[in-house]
């Protein structure tokens, strides 16, 4: 539980083209205005409203908020995790569709939800988050702070692809390999996990580092302290390899590229329905205990 | 073992830019050469001869061969393959590096190997190959034999692609993946083999499907009879979409198209030594048994 | 379909303590006797029944009739399959519980399953059985048929054993394991798959050979023709091991045991529902496709 | 590295039967007793001297002394770490015979290593070891320390078990399956990676619950927090069910059981060598990186 906070504007972010929004968003407006709480809110957002509106970039719209609330699915707080776990804001997360590993409150809860936390009576789940840079040799050419998963592969057209690992300055192997996961407890459950890699409940201080269908079958998931600096580098075939954060953006990476990941200094701040616990969350979505 | 053939000429087919070639080469030529029997080959083994000389399409080479040899890995094997077997004319594989699951004579081999093989005595390995069409709503654009796999991957940048799997005309399921695996036996050990699938051994009657990094936990490999139709179609997002065969070519797909699949009426024929049994190549290829 | 066959004993076989027995085997019998069929039964059918009645050993049920009709889950029809096999008569399987692999049709359905295979017109699945010979130096102590698999595993308090692998007289490899499992197709979706073996269509004429727990990381499922003849032998520690049969028969192994493994010369039988294909089976039970 | 300890009194602990004993003991107990320090050992020691000698008991020999030295292999290491950790003496592990993952020291290795052992200028890996309680509805019937695993079981001839998971006082699923490995990280490199489990670097703070053969595919090996309080309950077949610590100790359960498990109060000090990390002992046996 949290000390009782203060949120005079809370920012909305909402996904792309979702239907219901028209029929969402305008209420909450007037319900948020009724309390006196200003709104601001991303241009999908916006794009909703029947007269249209102004819409704020994301950026903008965590730097003046003091509570992010999130109308979407997993995807859509990925994207909001980014702006707002820099600015220590909190996201409060509604699905607009079926249950979401991080997205836990239903559509229905929306105003309980609401009246709840701004109570402060929900609990937070703090997330580690992962700090990237790229490095091009002579600069830091990129720095991200990701919550899911650092992924580099190669393209569909590309052969196997050759990357190696360091840890703290130690060179711990070679990988042969479609790519490499570097997961956050939070992203132990996307994509490294159908890549084989482990499920890590987000309060272990550890980050997974998955690889994607690689040649040598004893290269397994390594899981390794949330405070070590991971390095990797291209080795062999450059050709059209990527950067990818949170499976959202991509970056085209060249030979002598340095990824560099380390736990990033601020953590996201996830409401959570104080109801559903995380293996709660795990049992209904991998439908574990079932005939 | 074989009746004793008639080798009158011997197509010659090399890996490009293999350094030791222009060294093995010159002899070879000149040992057919001693035997009266007429030797053609590729581009890339003109360009590891002293005078140049004028090389031929693959195509070409084995139109006018009754043996194609082969000198490099499994990759240039796997691009010989799909010009031998369509000819019904064997491959004598030798390997240039390091032992391959295909090549599986040594460099030191090729002499005896050769005699062998003149003289009749070397098994003969009968691989299936798998018939692919891509068809594009209304007429088939591509017509392909591999003899390893067809894989239907997406490019790096893009999300999650699925995949609708369809079985001598009925549904089997839909996956959500990053790509999906379908793999002779020959082509078990390689690229499905990364992605989870099983060994299945070249006398197995049978296709392995296996899907890359499955949404989906329960989606495993599947096999299914080598008589069946495979047919897979693409569900959802199909940007960036491809289809490689036998992981060397490469090919656009869109949203409508359906890759039909099935067992090529050409099997390779594949010279092998006496000596050196399937499993014994696995145990020094998987590393079995040792410590 | 089958050319229109002729009943005129049916044999019935029962999953021991089935609660809803008893109010299922009473009407059957009057059902039967009513179209002028003799019923015979084993002693948990006969349990069943308010007069106590005499069961007959299962053998004796399968020896009398022309039709076994089983009344229980998967366990009750590997048991039903090892006795109706050997003598060629099929299964008609009905379900006393939840959708089984095997047992597909539903206990609803148990009316209009009987009459459409008294009128021949149900399809027969046929499948493969495993024959197993255990050699005790000198002479062949144990001949069973199983339909799942056969499978040589450690006791719970035993280290890590280890096995010899001897496929048609090539040694394979030596696993370090906890044991490892020979599986028909039918039986690629029971133990198998959970030891992470790949499912295997009933029409692939092969078996599947999976390790549990190796040690060797690279010690994968192998799948080979079902005319291979296929030899285990123990190895290093050989203190409590055993041999279980379709998971319900156990023999303690010793020191220089040999079990043999092939197909078995009679498949078995299988009365499948038209409308419920093996995929969707699959699906099903597998969860495929869902959320 | 390590402030100049004191050690008046080295214990010895030897892996039973080891041929090379012979040859080793006598010139170490002369290497010692010529710098003043008293040697004792256990009685598998005493059995390679000469003359016989009296062996102590390992508790014994842990007892009395500040430092053991163990002669043997991975196996001789866990049986001796569960006398050292609780009363927190350092060990020196001499492998004698191919590398291990705990003992890395070489038998040529054996006086350098004590010679900087003595000096105190060797590294050592704090290890976290399970406290695991059995408890027999009323009292906790039994108490141990183990460095690697707790697994609960079946025996060989029993069906498919089940368990409840609870963490911290809340159910997280129930399995059904082989039987369920709650491993340390220093474990995580033995059973549970042959179960499928990730690979846990020592300075995470995490122990990995890993499902042996389980029945529904998603049931995926899960790291929790070290500082967690594991409770793993019988549910349905209790027959032939036990409790296994570290491979070695095999109790039989019980339906109403309880088994606990949380981080031991003292942590295992493993002496290593400077020159070879973690990483290199993992690549070396793993095969990682080769061909």
């Amino acid at each position: 539980m949290q000390a009782r906070p203060t949120f005079q504007t809370i920012g909305i972010i909402s996904r792309p083209r979702r239907a219901n929004l028209a029929a969402v968003v305008p209420p909450l407006l007037q319900w948020l205005a009724a309390r006196g709480i200003r709104a601001i809110y991303d241009e999908e957002t916006a794009s909703s409203l029947p007269n249209g509106g102004t819409g704020l970039t994301r950026q903008q719209v965590a730097t003046e908020s003091q509570l992010l609330l999130v109308l979407g699915g997993d995807g859509t707080l990925l994207s909001a995790a980014r702006v707002a776990a820099p600015r220590g804001i909190p996201i409060l997360p509604i699905n607009m569709g079926s249950l979401g590993f991080l997205t836990s409150f239903m559509l229905g809860e929306l105003y309980p939800a609401l009246e709840e936390t701004l109570a402060g009576r929900y609990p937070v789940s703090e997330r580690v988050m992962l700090h990237v840079e790229l490095e091009r040799p002579g600069k830091v050419i990129e720095i991200h702070s990701v919550l899911n998963d650092v992924v580099i592969n190669k393209g569909a057209l590309a052969r196997m692809m050759e990357l190696q690992l360091i840890i703290d300055g130690e060179f711990v192997c070679r990988y042969r390999a479609d790519g490499l996961i570097v997961a956050s407890p939070t992203g132990s459950t996307a994509y490294s996990l159908s890549a084989g890699g482990p499920i890590v409940h987000p309060a272990v201080e550890a980050f997974v580092i998955t690889p994607i269908c690689p040649h040598t079958l004893s290269d397994r998931p390594v899981a390794i302290r949330d405070s070590s600096a991971i390095e990797i580098k291209l080795a062999g075939n450059t050709e059209s390899v990527f950067l990818t954060l949170d499976g959202q953006t991509g970056i085209p990476l060249q030979a002598a590229d340095c990824v560099h990941i380390t736990r990033a200094p601020n953590v996201l701040k996830l409401i959570q329905p104080p109801n559903k616990s995380y293996f709660e969350i795990l049992r209904s979505k991998l439908k574990w205990g079932e005939a």
